[in-house]
């Protein structure tokens, strides 16, 4: 098998020994004669995989006692809801930094259930950057503050967490266990799996145990974060392969080095197409600004689209998957979450070096 | 490798030959170097992996054009609030037929809600039975009648659905494509996966289109039926392995004859038992009364707790999972979904006779 060349936005690549072992034992796990899909999840067999990987993610993001693993479902657009259900209450104010997409998203399910307020924005200026803490309104008061740690669709990234006076939340989805973090700084924070961690269907959710507990929904059990936090996430039946799958995942994320060694990972990795990018001549322009650079999704545009068509066909031709933009603002993405091999890199920072020389006229002419 | 025979009630026993094939296909999905869990949900391979699943299971269920079916996430716990969250309007009363702890949860879902009225219950007999429609309470006027069509807890089903005034919502998570249905009759059906459909992880929901568009959620776009009713289950990164397995347990739904074929086997899986439970002379007592039987779980009682212990230990050693009852109320329990082979349940029903056997003096003393 030719393995692809898989730079997708997420679901991602995964890991190869994650999926040859997961193959190897599909359909006859552990000598049971059954598939791990086909047990029931409070078994022997599944209790063991459910409570491993949260053991797992504990060591690797080194997650405090204060704070404790949930494993949801719904993705980071369930969470967009949840957060203010729970954390949102009548009379208080949710704060909001808005860094993308994703940021509104989230913006937007807590404007319908209560008073929000936009703490910073970046999107006067086309979500090229974070906003500087100097740039913050007042925070004071807030019942909480959320963020978005890592902007896929724009391609920019928190590389600090400034201090704030509310409890912050941040949906980590698209950048969690691609770098060592303070997780005493948040109050909670949520990541769908299918970008850093595993398959799609699986949410993991890491919450101040204290600060939750003091809060509750009282419109929903299920979308009570409480209900989770005293069931072990077993309250309803979990997605048991996708925590399994994720399982493994993390036991691949220790064999790297942890989350010390997949940044250096990712950071040689971001490099490499932020350089190309950068000594392109005017040929490739990336979308972020310096010092907001993501690196897990690298965005960039070529002079103009009838190029970057061009471009992606030839990409594709080569092998090279998902490098289109999010269809929301086009242009050209390379994700390269901690999966993504550095020999794939090195081969779009070879292909994308090889399609400018072609090209030796054109540029941007900048204004 | 020798196959369990596995009796659990969910997640549960999938069809061997699906394994198999998914296993085959596991880490290079048609040729692409790629698994199916590591390609975007908006790519062409997961768009007709997507859209096969769904057509599979509309031509399965004979899905009229009146009703959309949609690939959520949460199983039924879920629903429980997404149901009254959409169709419980305030000054308006939702009705719930409680018959068992499944109808319980639902009903306490709704009741966080809005205003509820039980229609009709057989909880004050232990939830032996489904309630008669002569038994019911008037129903005319509610938003909608919520109905649980099988109990997996106490192992009883709906073989009939009677006519009422209300817009019909049912939980069928334990004997969705188990027979054939009408499903016209149905305002809003829902079902998590892991029992007949597939492994957890996915819950499928089938719409009647004018009744879901003519309510909304206010407090959440996520948990509004329209927005995936709009986006075809694609408004954030659906499930997408799950959805993967589904499609394949549809595929080998259709080779077992479609829902008349499924359900002719499971009428001759659950025979075969309840006959062994009827002609043990008071040495197994069923737990659901004549008529209520459900064709999915089969529990039943020994005449005491020591008994009921070592039969399933017993039963353990042999090799069958499983078969403990929820651990709400003890006893014992076989699921017999679509996917448990006529085989496993004769091997059971041998089982059962033999114990019976060195067991002579024993019976229930009926008062």
């Amino acid at each position: 098998m030719v393995r692809a060349l898989n730079f997708s936005a997420g679901p991602a690549a995964l890991p190869l020994p994650v999926l040859e072992r997961a193959q190897q034992e599909f359909v006859n796990f552990k000598g049971t004669g059954m598939s791990i899909m086909e047990m029931s999840h409070r078994g022997k067999h599944y209790d063991a995989v459910h409570s491993e990987a949260k053991q797992r993610l504990k060591q690797l993001m080194n997650v405090p006692d204060t704070h404790e693993i949930l494993f949801l479902q719904g993705g980071a657009s369930m969470q967009f809801s949840m957060v203010p259900l729970n954390f949102l209450k009548e009379g208080s104010t949710a704060g909001y930094i808005l860094t993308g997409s994703w940021s509104e998203k989230a913006l937007q399910e807590a404007e319908r259930i209560g008073k929000t307020f936009i703490v910073a924005s970046s999107k006067e200026s086309k979500y090229r950057s974070i906003p500087s803490k100097s740039d913050w309104k007042d925070d004071s008061g807030l019942s909480y503050l959320h963020i978005t740690s890592n902007n896929t669709i724009y391609g920019t990234q928190w590389h600090e967490f400034p201090e704030t006076n509310a409890p912050l939340v941040a949906d980590m989805s698209s950048d969690i266990l691609s770098r060592p973090l303070d997780i005493s700084k948040f109050a909670l924070l949520y990541a769908g799996a299918q970008k850093n961690l595993g398959p799609s269907g699986v949410t993991v959710v890491i919450a101040h145990k204290e600060w939750t507990a003091s809060h509750s929904n009282s419109l929903s059990k299920f979308l009570d974060y409480n209900t989770h936090l005293k069931t072990d996430s077993l309250y309803n039946t979990p997605p048991t392969f996708s925590i399994y799958m994720l399982g493994l995942v993390l036991e691949w994320a220790e064999e790297q080095g942890g989350t010390d060694g997949l940044a250096t990972l990712n950071k040689e990795k971001a490099e490499l197409l932020y350089d190309c990018i950068e000594n392109s001549g005017g040929f490739y322009r990336g979308h972020a600004e310096k010092g907001s650079e993501s690196h897990m999704n690298v965005t960039f545009n070529l002079p103009d689209q009838e190029l970057e068509k061009d471009f992606l066909g030839k990409a594709a031709n080569e092998g090279f998957i998902g490098l289109n933009g999010h269809r929301s603002i086009g242009g050209c993405r390379a994700s390269i979450y901690n999966a993504v091999p550095l020999e794939a890199v090195e081969k779009l920072a070879d292909f994308m070096k090889v399609y400018r020389k072609n090209h030796p006229s054109r540029s941007f002419s900048f204004q």
